[in-house]
């Protein structure tokens, strides 16, 4: 159910530094440190002789020594030096590599044939490159299947409900939304035209009445960019036409089959010095992801106990069934998007 | 391992009310509410959307709106609006309906086939109808099969051991117990005439030596009543005619194959004002029922580490015995109770 | 993955008395007491009855009286009386006994036919048996496979990581370990010549340079007993004549394929009396057992996480590697030990 051949975020660049850093992608368990000239490593989070976790290992430069029966390995992955100096390691000896590059202010592991890996099919978070542009955000640990997440980025309607005290506004069901696929990625857009602000956005409104936009960007293989913003309804903003931009960023690594890490930010191109207003931006989405764990959740376990009921698609989830749609073709599990699923389900 | 089409116990009537209640009940998990009439309503717990469980849902009028995408059911189930106002929901959009009646101080829902719920068919619990009885009692959550509850209360013998300071008393093991089915119920009764008041009888006693009855009813599929009592000797009580009555009630709802809800009480049909008895009563009980869960809890555990090993019947089994046969035989699996089982296997 | 038709340690006869004492070995849960004339009976920890375990019986001389119903065992594990008392207990009716001896401080039981047990064939721990040697030590619970710990003890190799602190020294990587089969036993051993003494040895260095011995025997099917030690250089001792001898002593018993027990101590020919100095070296032991149970639990974590991950093994794991090849042996999984093996991986 994963799609391989691909870039997953692993962490933060950030949070990537000298110690040894684990994180299990995919169902696999991967170990990251940064060189001492900069760059990052990556290698399986195994010792290849009797598969204690490297990460429990010392580091020696650019090396790390097992804790158990002190092979080493380099960089690469490669045993350097056996437990007993005078035996031979032999080139088979290895913690398997993996392709690891730093984008966006992201960390990205690929996951699949190393010699496939090509840093130019890195996910392209355009809107978290500096200097235009600022980005932060933060980390979290979520018990559900990736796929769950996506779903809910991809389907606008929960505001409403999930998020009331917020981001959510009554009127958010009152406009159409319109999905499309275009270059691979998967968009929604809604543009709430001349609607009161709501609550997070009260204070960009001037106190006045705003037009709201949303565009969700689905980029594979687990990705979600969401344009979002308000405009007073007198600066006649219009979704070609938006230059104060500000994107709410969602990476999502599948960890096991049910469980995930969710890579959350946000990034803008105004205002980038402003460390306050980038804090209280984090604060705030913080909040709102924490009500989303909590549906996503409840929701991971009702499926598991609920093994006789099935999920249905309406109207509303479209961008969602695109999404998996894409990820099933990726994982090579379906060979093209059910054309009338939508329509049916909803009917 | 269920008999279906069965009526089962899902909470205390008094614990059901304008807020959203949530059980599982034969691996189904089932939403329960009381409507504003005064009814109940009762769903599968889970949003025909996206399964959302529906009791982490708003309740608005007799209607639950589902907190993740707003799709909102009525007290039936059906979907009767959907997340986007402008979709047109069909018949086939519910949270499957359980019917449910309200009897004996009981909610109890019906796993099976809708169409064939009888209110007829709820379990006789004629001593828990009032006026002329008062019932109390409580709801433990217990990690076991829920046929070993029933087996431990359809087997008299354990009282000298498990309840020693309670119910207990030695002479239990002195006098036979009669073990029949009748009317589809299995019966037990065991007389113990002239004996000392066990220590939670000694005000009943009036210090002198007692007659002592205890009669168990099991009511299919899960139900166990039991008619127990002392009274002084001179007093010439007999089966027949003790008019003064109290019942220990066990209504036992399988949760899943492993865990049950234990529905347990006592009911009288004398001094039913009196408060203080009651709440003295359910002090006894819940100290005896404890001491039946830490062997109940072991017991299932015992019996998943040493899955090599099959529990055995003796005589006093026979009760259990008689009330897993009619369990098999409603849950399709066998046709006929084991005639001689009994006798061979204390052989 | 168990070899049977096998004496495994059940505990340390000093740990076993009048209570009632439950152990699960092999998966088998096991019942021990010490009977009045002190020896021990040991049978199936579960009620022939219900199968509730009958260490939570009572004791009554020595039989034992199941706490659910009565029913009562003698210390064959014979039922000698019915939870009625009118009903005759048949011979078929019992807790299956295991034979049970004690020698060198431990009770073993044994696994497999009970009538192929023969005292003659308990591991021969001859290094504890007084009044030449004094014994001490403790029980571990450990979450591993039960190899591990043997692979951990039959590596010798793994001390100037794991125990860096205590008995490691940089030292014990230049000096070459001998491996052989001898009676059935693996046999490692390693003499490092004109050492400094590591952390734990500093005393019995008296200041000096020392002689530093270790030898390890694999004594099926799960024991290891190492003989340890250092003497100044000037004494002159040698592999076969070190007359001042200690032994660290393992008895590793599978408790289920993932977890064990883990009984170790140490035994001494010297200074027997001295109980302040058996107290210490009981003291820096749990200290070095500390720092294994750690590596191996993660290692334990790690084979079950990285399944498509094989350990390999090195030159340095040739004890671990015969002592499973016997294992597999005595398991029934294999007829020879594998002879290219260790040349074959580490090339």
């Amino acid at each position: 159910m994963f799609a391989r051949n691909q870039w997953y975020v692993i962490g933060w660049s950030r949070d990537i530094g000298a110690d040894l850093y684990s994180r299990m992608v995919c169902g696999e368990s991967i170990l990251v440190f940064r060189k001492e000239e900069g760059t990052l490593a990556a290698m399986r989070d195994a010792c290849p002789h009797r598969l204690l976790p490297l990460s429990m290992g010392l580091r020696e430069g650019d090396t790390i020594r097992c804790r158990y029966h002190g092979l080493v390995v380099d960089a690469d992955g490669r045993t350097i030096e056996m437990p007993l100096k005078a035996d031979r390691a032999n080139a088979a000896l290895c913690a398997a590599k993996y392709p690891i590059v730093e984008r966006y202010g992201f960390a990205w592991v690929w996951i699949g044939d190393a010699e496939a890996a090509d840093p130019a099919l890195v996910p392209d978070f355009w809107m978290c490159a500096p200097p235009e542009w600022v980005v932060d955000g933060d980390t979290y640990h979520v018990r559900c299947d990736y796929r769950l997440l996506i779903d809910n980025l991809m389907a606008l309607t929960h505001e409403a409900h999930v998020h009331a005290t917020s981001i959510g506004q009554h009127e958010l069901r009152d406009f159409p939304i319109d999905t499309r696929v275009e270059d691979g990625k998967v968009i929604l857009q809604r543009w709430l035209a001349d609607v009161p602000a709501p609550p997070a956005y009260e204070a960009a409104a001037k106190g006045g009445r705003v037009d709201r936009w949303q565009v969700c960007y689905f980029i594979a293989p687990s990705n979600v960019a969401i344009d979002v913003g308000v405009a007073p309804v007198e600066e006649g903003a219009t979704l070609a036409n938006h230059p104060v931009r500000s994107f709410v960023i969602n990476a999502i690594t599948p960890e096991t089959e049910t469980t995930s890490h969710y890579y959350w930010g946000a990034s803008r191109n105004v205002d980038i010095e402003n460390r306050a207003r980038t804090a209280q931006t984090k604060a705030v989405q913080a909040a709102v992801f924490k009500e989303d764990i909590e549906i996503l959740e409840a929701q991971q376990r009702s499926i598991e106990t609920n093994r006789d009921l099935k999920m249905r698609n309406f109207s509303i989830d479209a961008g969602g069934v695109r999404a998996r749609a894409i990820i099933r073709r990726l994982a090579g599990r379906a060979s093209a998007e059910p054309a009338a699923l939508l329509a049916d389900e909803n009917e």
